[in-house]
Order: C-alpha cells, then structure tokens, then sequence
C-alpha cells in the first residue's frame, strides 16, 4: 500500500467536456465500490483544436482543483490531454496521474495481427503524435495510421449515432485506414464510444470482418483497475456506497442530459466550479 | 461628425471563433476604405453551447482588448454574443456596439411575405429567444421558427460544404421550417454563409422556389455601411491602404487555413493576444 494514501479517497477524473463520462461509465464497471469525482470543463470545451500550450494550461487548473479535492489519483479521461500534458501534470502534481493513450495503445498492439492500427480522433491527438509514440513504445514493428474525425464529437453530442449522416462521414474518415488495410481502429477519443455500433458496422463492411475495435474509454478504465490493485489502493467495501459527484466549469443546466447521454444513466446533482 | 472619434481608426470586431470573418468579407465588401481589427477567440471557441453569463464574462474580455486598441466602433460578429451580451457591452463600453441579430431580424421581416420565418442557429442563440424579440421588435404580425442546427458549424470548419453529409444534414434540420411552412430561412450563424449553397438548395426543394435566404453576414455589413455614413464616421481615402488586422486567442498557427476559407481570401499575420 502507498504511504499516506487514503484508498477510501475518491478517483479524480477530468476531461474538456462530458465525454470523458464514457470513462466514467467503465470505471463504474470495472471498478464499482470506487468514489469518483469527475471534472468537466464545460466552459472551455473542446480542447481538441486548441494549441498545445493553452490545453497544458488548462489541464493544470482542472487538475489542481481535483487534488484540492483530496483525490487518490487523477484519471485523464481526455485524448487531447493525455497527448500533451500528462508529463507535465506529473511533474506538477503529488498524485498518480494515468492517461488513456498509453492503455489504449497497448491494447491495440494486443488486438493487431498485421501491425497496422488505425487511430481516429480529434485533430490536436492525431497531430500530437502521441498514439504512434505511444505504439512505438510498446511495439517495434506496429505502425500507426492516424485519421481526425472532428465530426464526429458533435454527431454524439447532438445524439445522432444512428443513420445515414454518422454512417456517411464514418465511411468517410475510415477510407485511409482502408487504403491503408489496418486490421485495429482505434476509438481515440472518449466521444466516439457512443458512436461504438456505427463506427463497427462500418468497420466490418469496409475493412472486414476480422476488424477489432478498440475502445480508450474501455482500455483505460482496466488500466486504472490494475493500478489500484497493484499499489493496495482500491477501496473496499460495498458498491452502495459509491458516489460519482459531478463538476462542471459552465452553468450546468444544460448538461445533465448529454450527461446522462455520456454516463449511460440517470446523473445525480451537479456542481459549477470557477477555474 | 460624431465628436471626438476618429473616422481613420480601425473598426473592431469580434467573435467567438472565425466564423466571424464571413462578416470581415462582407465588410470589405460594403466598406472597401475602412481599416478591421478582427479579434477571435479561439482559445475558448465556440460559445454557442456555453452559457449566457460565461458568453458575457468572454465578450467584455474581446471588447475591452479591442477599444483598447482605439477602434471607432465594435462590431459583434457573433449570433451568441448578440444574442445575451450587447446590453451589457453597451452600459460598459464607450464606443457604438452593432450587434447581427438586428439587421438580420430586419432583413428577415423585409423579406418575408406570409410572416413566417425560419431560424437556423446554435443552441445558444435559438434558446436566448434573441430573434423572435428582435423580429417582434420590427413587426407585429411576423412570426419566427428556430431550430438549433449544432452539426453546421463543425461541417463549415471541417470544409465538408457539398456531397451527401450537409445535405442530409442540412434537409434534417430544415424539417421543422418545412412543417411550419416558412418563407424565409435565416442563417442566425456566421458560419453557415460557407454552406449557403446547399442550405439555398435544400431549402428551395423542400419549401420551394419563393423561399429567401437571409444572411447575417450580409445584413450586418450593410447595417454597419448605414450606421458609419449616417454619424459621419466613415473613412475615406483609397482601399488600397485599408488593412485587417487578425488577432487570436489560440496560437495562430494551425487558423490561417480555415482563416482563408471564413475570409475568402490570403490571411496575413495573425498576432496571438491573451485575455
């Protein structure tokens, strides 16, 4: 067990907006007698376009208000962040910091045959190089072919993950990863599992059935497990208990249905916090 | 001569992102002599999902960078901020504010023959309730239709503005208009001018031939044409010395393409401020 760490303290988790709910949503699975407090910078969502720095700093006020908060360890359940922050943050921070990249790319180095995984995500993860480093890290032969999807983060939020218009612009961003014949896609950002089924059908129908999808939300809440397990923080006790208390940094009237959307259930009372 | 303010200094103007700039081309345009400081605030775009108070907190933020830069008047080049902040930037600021909700609004009753007008817009701007006060304010019997269409200013940013994913969605969103028989459909998003065309066509196939399609980008240069002449405040001198200054909040660096394409032109510097 880590000194001076209490496992009763809850897991802080932060993203740019509410899909870093999708992480919540596997925590709650894998890990269901955990406390969580989720942080969503709703007032200065999306971090995906913005520049590197401006994304650093950003993290590092979300972050530091969740260690204010007496968190164990904080979960990045943001792509952009984990890309470019995360060695930053642990520098800064005295807690364990875990990011979804590094989980969710080797998961995808576990599920490639041929070696040629497919990444789709936001335009700032794909030009960050943070998935082919991350690949490169743990693999000497798997190459990445990375694909921005930018459409496909307000297809979830506006609740359009069924019919023509997802499945047109999926077929549309998966062409290159068809070109170039991967035999893994990547769901590279934490939006994109409420588009899982379109994003699988298409997958399966252009790149064939043998086709894994790999799903970061997923990836990284199984890395998280290990971590608690390992380090003797997990907290015990019965799943009842369990509270996930939400942060918001706009007003959080509007939110509570793409939340639920996100969270896949009802969201309880959310809190606004000023950064 | 309004006294005291100098016809040479530049006009400002501000959005949330650079969708604005479709109103810097339509400026240039109507105003071939007049010098534009352009501010967008990419470090926190868009403010179409964020609420009324934080949109306002940004606005004062862009307007006051702006007179501090001496600019002769503040033009707000974004249906959101016009929508819940030009009261405000009016008690706080010193200089005219025109806002696009107005002229649109006017525009709109001009063109209108059955008194039924359809709104396209963000989320932010159609539950503001924004246009249907300032159509009332111009005509009593008129009558607006709004309907949030969140996946257009992505598509215009993304450059997806023909094929079949903006016509599907763009044929979605014009439903509602179709159940409500418009007569005018007004683009309430300065990014939606990139998709007038399929917007023009989808409309003319779905509500007809005698549909009109009113742009905010347009009414509101021509709004700014008529304000500047009538105070005497317009700038002479050839326009060959007339400039646009771009100012972001972001780091420039990956704006000037999309710039271009807001702009329908070469970008030059684009300078980096911090609010």
């Amino acid at each position: 067990m880590t000194v001076g760490v209490d496992p009763n303290a809850p897991l802080g988790v932060f993203d740019s907006g509410l899909g870093g709910l999708t992480v919540v949503r596997e925590l709650r699975r894998a890990l269901p007698t955990e406390h969580i407090v989720y942080l969503g910078d709703t007032a200065r969502v999306p971090y995906g376009t913005k520049a590197p720095a401006t994304v650093v700093k950003y993290a590092l006020g979300c972050a530091r208000h969740l260690v204010a908060r007496r968190v164990k360890a904080l979960v990045i359940a943001c792509n952009t962040v984990s890309a470019v922050a995360p060695e930053r943050l642990r520098v800064e921070l005295e807690i364990p910091v875990l990011g979804v990249i590094e989980p969710s790319a080797r998961a995808a180095v576990a599920a490639t045959r041929t070696g040629r995984i497919g990444v789709l995500a936001t335009a700032g993860t794909i030009s960050s190089g943070a998935y082919p480093r991350a690949v490169a890290a743990v693999s000497s032969r798997a190459v990445v072919v990375g694909q921005p999807a930018p459409l496909l983060v307000p297809l979830a939020e506006e609740g359009w993950t069924g019919g023509e218009v997802p499945r047109l612009a999926v077929e549309r961003y998966l062409q290159p990863l068809v070109q170039a014949a991967v035999d893994v896609v990547l769901l590279g950002c934490t939006h994109y599992p409420l588009l899982r089924d379109v994003i699988e059908a298409e997958a399966n129908r252009t790149l064939g059935a043998h086709v894994v999808v790999v799903d970061s939300a997923r990836a990284t809440s199984a890395a998280v497990r290990d971590f608690l397990h390992e380090r003797g923080l997990s907290r015990g006790g019965s799943t009842s208990g369990a509270r996930i208390d939400l942060l918001v940094t706009d007003i959080p009237g509007a939110f509570r249905e793409t939340a639920a959307r996100f969270l896949g259930g009802e969201v309880g009372e959310v809190e606004q916090v000023d950064l």
